[in-house]
């Protein structure tokens, strides 16, 4: 068996990259997840850590003490090691940080005291700049000096003797460029810089506005702190998508697929209790109208159909509203615009469904009130459940309440309630 | 008012880029954006377009004719032309296509036969290619003979003779190497180039992985064919992304916010037409137990708890293995696994909130028996629950059915009809 152990160790270390090896230990259960962990060779570990998702990370992390860390993280880029910092007890930030020579731990305290979902959370330290007045021949003879330069370099940052931001000099201008001409007749000033407290969502807007590989960071005074990459910018991308979609289902984006039962069970157990409000909250409502309910049983075969109808037309505007939001597309000047369009188009389905639904039940119950009562309600939850799933997002924003986490379930109450209310409160009426 | 026409003109034609129009488009109600597009510059039409989803862009490509769609599309870039032209009718293309020159038309057609949804389909042909036997100082004087680079140009693509593909030269790598060495000496050959067949999707993830600007695309027999780069690369994933999110809620990830009434109405009618058939399905389940409810009318006030709670749960299960297939972290070696633990933790979650919801059940109804009814079905439901919402996504996937669409309605029912079905055949055993 220990042979076999070193054959795989051997595919794992020498076959697979560390972005696959990460991949593999993300979708592998807990048991086989630390068995591959320990044949990771140790001066692949660092890079592996900085691919996985940070549920699984901080459990690797947690294994590992200072000094371990410390070797581990040796060749680290700045944000990378910042990033994993992050998530560490201070006591073993410091830890860490004391392990560094005096210029690695002032880089890294700098880039820690920006906020982590700000530029300067995200950016990295590793610029080639170079200076306005120099020519091209100059510029390029001074890169040849250098061994490699930092991934992702598009483009040379103009500075001056200050580390004013000054302008960039893509690596195509330079290369179609006279060897003649100096960086400041080619270079380009166009470039807004990121300021340093600019958000994450922000930067990926703006990424994806202009096509950007790398763009420089720039502190409040104008001087050049780092840049950002693609590279982080496409996982910020993911990050937030996969927040909408995750939120809505009471889960983390960080979630980890495979983690142990306990741990998820827990997580889930208090989405399901919130929900249990909302049922409770339902079963309220129609245990008003127990005595309506007794005389004329068919009201409860038909009630959960008025209520999840709400649900579902309910849920198609939260959703257009909530991902409206993410990509900036929803705000002041059309909200009054889109609310009278859900109403309206809640309106047309409730006419439409109520009908069909108003037909179907009168040729089941053989009852033609009961079809009045039913197309009623629906018409009423229809339009409800549009209003309510167009506003919710809007309000839970402005109170600085995650929509993608809340709207779900307040929506749910929402088109319960007057589901029920409306359909049996009227069948009260009606058979009075 | 024509004088504030006039200036917002201005303002949209020279305050914004193109990518910021198409913005301000997408996020205005249908009159406005038709007075906004009259406004926008001819010469912008065509780049604003590219940036406009293919909803909205369809709609203002069906106003003009093969003559405007020609001369808006001169300056675009193969892949974005492509994108474009996929969308018109095919009379449109073929008269855009006469229009053209005939090397255009070639390398147009040659891209419009590749699947929409491949490297084919995604890559630019402006690809810039050295040979390997010529020295960096060579390629250097060659670059310079170029007015520009195509956007994005992150390596030179080296090839033979013949166009195979040999390996890529980086420019980081160029500018650090010798103007002696030859390209052979210094360039990358470890680069698997993309085949021209991969999917949108794989190579997102590819780009992921491998932290990519740009990938070389190969034919079947490994001739160079084009190149993918990373701007398109995030469209795919932002895409991809908003896809699972907007298809459970029936939606499309290209509906357009602002669509006329009408449109947004008859999309939405469908969906609901879909999910009134599972709503009709489970009050069939309920009028299986109409006398057991006549007896005991509280069952008709609590069974929806039953339901819900199952829905909840399952749609939990069901949006993290959506999730886990669209990121590739789901596969045959550990779908048992992840079962047999949904399973456990759905029975965990299930006698937790069983023995809560039993006992506010007694106590509601100072009625023994239904605590002990509701318990049971809710432990049922929220194991059925946990083991739809796992399996389902994989059995859908493998039918090609696309379970964030197909999944959730199909769960509904699930959850719905093992709710009731339990919840009021129990009651109706310990009633009789």
């Amino acid at each position: 068996e220990s042979g076999s152990f070193k054959q795989v160790a051997r595919i794992l270390n020498h076959g697979l990259s560390p972005t696959d090896i990460a991949h593999l230990l993300e979708s592998s259960p807990p048991k086989e997840r630390n068995l591959l962990w320990k044949l990771v060779d140790k001066d692949l570990e660092g890079e592996v850590l900085l691919y996985l998702n940070d549920d699984i990370r901080a459990y690797f992390l947690s294994k590992l003490n200072a000094q371990e860390l410390a070797s581990v993280t040796e060749d680290f880029e700045t944000d990378d090691l910042v990033d994993l910092l992050q998530q560490l007890p201070d006591t073993v930030i410091e830890e860490v940080l004391h392990s560094m020579d005096a210029q690695d731990r002032q880089r890294i305290e700098e880039v820690l005291s920006y906020q982590e979902d700000t530029a300067g959370g995200l950016m990295n330290t590793d610029t080639v700049t170079i200076r306005p007045d120099i020519s091209i021949d100059v510029v390029l003879r001074y890169l040849r000096r250098h061994k490699s330069l930092p991934e992702m370099t598009d483009s040379l940052l103009v500075v001056n003797r200050k580390d004013d931001f000054i302008g960039v000099l893509p690596l195509t201008t330079m290369l179609v460029s006279s060897p003649n001409a100096t960086v400041r007749e080619v270079m380009n000033t166009d470039i807004e810089a990121i300021p340093v407290e600019m958000t994450r969502t922000d930067i990926a807007t703006l990424f994806e506005r202009r096509d950007l590989v790398s763009a420089p960071v720039v502190n409040q005074n104008g001087k050049l702190v780092g840049r950002i990459t693609i590279d982080d910018v496409v996982d910020v991308i993911r990050e937030d998508a996969d927040h909408s979609l995750m939120s809505m289902a009471g889960l983390d984006e960080d979630e980890d697929t495979f983690a142990p039962v306990m741990k998820t069970a827990k997580r889930r157990a208090v989405w399901l209790g919130i929900n249990l409000i909302t049922a409770f909250i339902a079963s309220a409502v129609i245990g008003l109208f127990e005595q309506t309910i007794e005389k004329v049983v068919a009201l409860a075969v038909l009630m959960p159909i008025v209520a999840s109808m709400g649900g579902i037309a309910g849920s198609q505007a939260l959703t257009l509203v909530i991902r409206g939001i993410a990509v900036g597309q929803i705000g002041g000047s059309n909200i009054r615009w889109l609310l009278s369009k859900e109403f309206v188009v809640g309106a047309l389905n409730g006419v439409l469904w109520a009908s069909v639904v108003s037909v179907a039940a009168i040729a089941w119950f053989n009852d033609p009130k009961i079809g009045i009562i039913i197309a009623a309600a629906m018409l009423i939850n229809l339009i409800a459940a549009a209003l309510a799933g167009t506003s919710l997002p809007l309000l839970l924003k402005a109170r600085n309440i995650d929509p993608a986490l809340a709207g779900g379930v307040i929506l749910t109450t929402v088109t319960d309630v007057v589901g029920f209310m409306s359909f049996l409160g009227l069948a009260t009426i009606m058979y009075a």
